[in-house]
């Protein structure tokens, strides 16, 4: 019974579908999320969406992923600390929206109760830590950045303060948080920190 | 009705109900903790619970404050690194253990949900946070660090990788992370960053 067609309409089905899934999540939080309400909210039969997911952290995943691909891109200008500036920014702008505030509280909250919710929010969380990566290569080729620096720990430095305080404030973030961010990791990073751990460790 | 004795018993009575409200809250969680439970667990009746909090956040509040003096102390090695490489550890213990993931995921699940038990829990990890006082006053006094350093800031950066990890990957930290967390800390405030607001900023 699998459609034929997978063109214009298969497109907009799926969008309409990702859209759908996004809302009810944010809106409802993920105890709530149903495939029927899902369904309701795009406006297609149930079936149309068990036709291409197998359930709904599939279809979280999915909406998760398309969303992020959709935000964000790597930017480059031509110097590791506004680049860095610029992504971090962006980070902000996710942590500051109802989404990343869902993704964040859920993540935290399904660890050790929902694996598969984990699982679902952690590779969104890892596909939007990715954009750092080609910004860390174009730096060492600069000369900006050491060859051995850790690109995920540098991730994890930026990152760090700024799910801190949404985690324990729960404030809006600002550019001045970001900045900060950044400010913090190139400063671990001249000072011979965040190396990867076969080679430079300073301690 | 209030008790005239204020004795040996009272004080048993009071460790009792504290170490029981931790065990529920450990256990069951903030959503299943009741009165009833832990009146069952100290084994007194509830009218002795409710003569002395008035409620389950207000009990709660007690109880984390009590578990974090009996627990913890400022270090005083005569050095800033030591003793922030001490008392980070102590924040790695806590977040390893049942007690501390409760709490961190508790305060991320409740935010914009429960302001009550939010506050109990920022109340706690407050109390915690300002053991950092001290050092960084000594680290001032020796000359370790500048006049103008930020001790919330300074905190943040200590514990925002700790908590980053324990949220997102759900690890076991150990002391790798604590030295870290202080090395790129020292790092930040030898490049003139967390600094007070009103003085010394360098951006």
């Amino acid at each position: 019974m699998r459609g034929i067609r997978t063109g214009g309409r298969s497109a907009r089905v799926r969008a309409a579908v990702l859209a759908a899934t996004i809302e009810e999540f944010v809106g409802s939080g993920y105890v709530e999320l149903s495939i029927e309400g899902i369904a309701a909210r795009a406006g297609v039969n149930k079936t149309t969406i068990y036709r291409r997911w197998a359930d709904r952290e599939a279809l979280l995943v999915d909406a998760l992923s398309d969303w992020s691909d959709s935000t964000v891109s790597a930017p480059d200008t031509g110097s590791i600390e506004h680049d860095l500036v610029a992504l971090t920014d962006s980070v902000v702008d996710l942590l500051n929206s109802d989404l990343g505030r869902a993704v964040v509280g859920t993540v935290a909250a399904a660890r050790d109760r929902n694996p598969e919710l984990v699982d679902a929010t952690m590779r969104f969380l890892a596909a939007r830590g990715e954009l750092v990566t080609p910004l860390v290569l174009r730096g060492i080729a600069r000369g900006e950045l050491p060859v051995d620096t850790d690109v995920a720990a540098l991730l994890a430095t930026l990152r760090a303060p700024l799910y801190y305080r949404i985690i324990t404030t729960g404030e809006q973030l600002d550019e001045t948080h970001a900045g900060e961010s950044v400010a913090v990791a190139l400063a671990a990073v001249r000072a011979g920190l965040l190396r990867t751990p076969d080679a430079g460790q300073s301690t």
